[in-house]
């Protein structure tokens, strides 16, 4: 039984770890498409999509099955249910990268950003495709420190959000009534794909410690899983 | 145990309900800071915010204890599931009442909103508003028709979503750069909570039938949980 238990548990992380480089092809896609005007990358996207959300039923098909089975208790319960959690947040990056996908297309073979946007939208594209790649490797490791340090980045993140607001408000600011929507959108994607990149790295510590920093009353953490 | 099981699961259901009534509070809440310029409304909305996040992770709490001691099956375990998964929404619902309720707040004693943008969003307002007035509903009732139904409206606010940006991009738009970039994040908060409500409809059918309606190839339920 155990070994079945054992068995069914790695096809359930194996299937997360999955997911996760999925997101993290999804989001570099997402830029390509945005920042290079690549329409084969948005449409690579757009599809891709797809298989990010039958991953999500797939991995929460497993956990009911492997909760109704095996009775999981302490670590591995906690496992299955922050991975349910987890996967759910994972479709929900897949499904913001394809807005930026989308957004890309639409406004194809013109830019759907202004020159004054570039620099910002790289940055944010930057963070959250490395913090992607920064939850694949905790995936595996279940390194503690490296959650929270990502967890204190998204301070970052809100900057760089805040100065999208700037650009646009500025004297300078050189879009339409449309490129204006744009970015105001497109700001929103990459700031929500960021902080869910922070929930996931919270519930991954919550996992392996059974602390939830999402309830840690120190500044540092309490930063809130938004919307 | 069958006494305690049922009590315990009694517990957790009241428990959602709670969160249910509090959403729906915190939406009718923030429609009063946007649409009536009412500070204190903003002040509530955003002071209940933590209460409903306390809330989730006491439903959190809950499920994971019920799951340890008492294994359930079948209907009992997708009841756990399903509400584990739609208190993480409730919570994501009141985040994004609060972002209604902040954005009244920072424009105060100016309304957020343009006259222009007045009608659409009441009309927003009202379906959100609604749509969770029916989540509380269904989730006493467990009534799988009326939670299709939901699923089905969800088109209506698509809709309306468009109109918002018919309206920026029109020759007679009159906002200022901070009411485009308000105009356009409300109605995104506008849609995320009717989407995510939803998001609920299709899990309580789910939690009643076993069959999760987001997976269903025909057109009318294919629309995607968003983001």
């Amino acid at each position: 039984m155990r070994v079945l238990f054992n068995e069914e548990m790695q096809q359930i992380a194996d299937d997360l770890d999955t997911m996760a480089v999925d997101v993290k092809t999804s989001i570099d896609g997402a830029g390509k498409a945005l920042l290079e005007n690549d329409i084969d990358a948005a449409q690579s996207v757009i599809d891709g999509d797809l298989k990010i959300d039958a991953l999500e039923a797939s991995v929460i098909d497993e956990c009911v099955k492997m909760l109704a089975k095996q009775s999981p208790v302490a670590t591995d319960l906690r496992t299955v249910v922050s991975t349910l959690r987890i996967a759910s947040t994972f479709e929900r990056m897949g499904d913001l990268a394809r807005h930026i996908a989308e957004t890309a297309r639409r406004a194809y073979p013109n830019s759907a950003i202004t020159p004054s946007m570039r620099d910002v939208f790289t940055d944010m594209q930057k963070f959250d495709s490395e913090a992607t790649s920064e939850i694949i490797d905790i995936l595996k490791t279940r390194d503690e420190q490296k959650a929270e340090q990502l967890i204190v980045n998204d301070a970052r993140l809100d900057n760089m959000h805040t100065k999208t607001f700037d650009i646009i408000n500025a004297d300078s600011w050189d879009g339409d009534r449309q490129q204006t929507i744009d970015a105001v959108l497109i700001a929103r994607f990459y700031e929500r794909i960021g902080d869910h990149a922070v929930g996931v790295a919270r519930r991954i510590v919550y996992m392996v410690s059974g602390f939830d920093p999402s309830k840690d009353p120190t500044p540092v953490l309490t930063s809130g899983i938004d919307e």
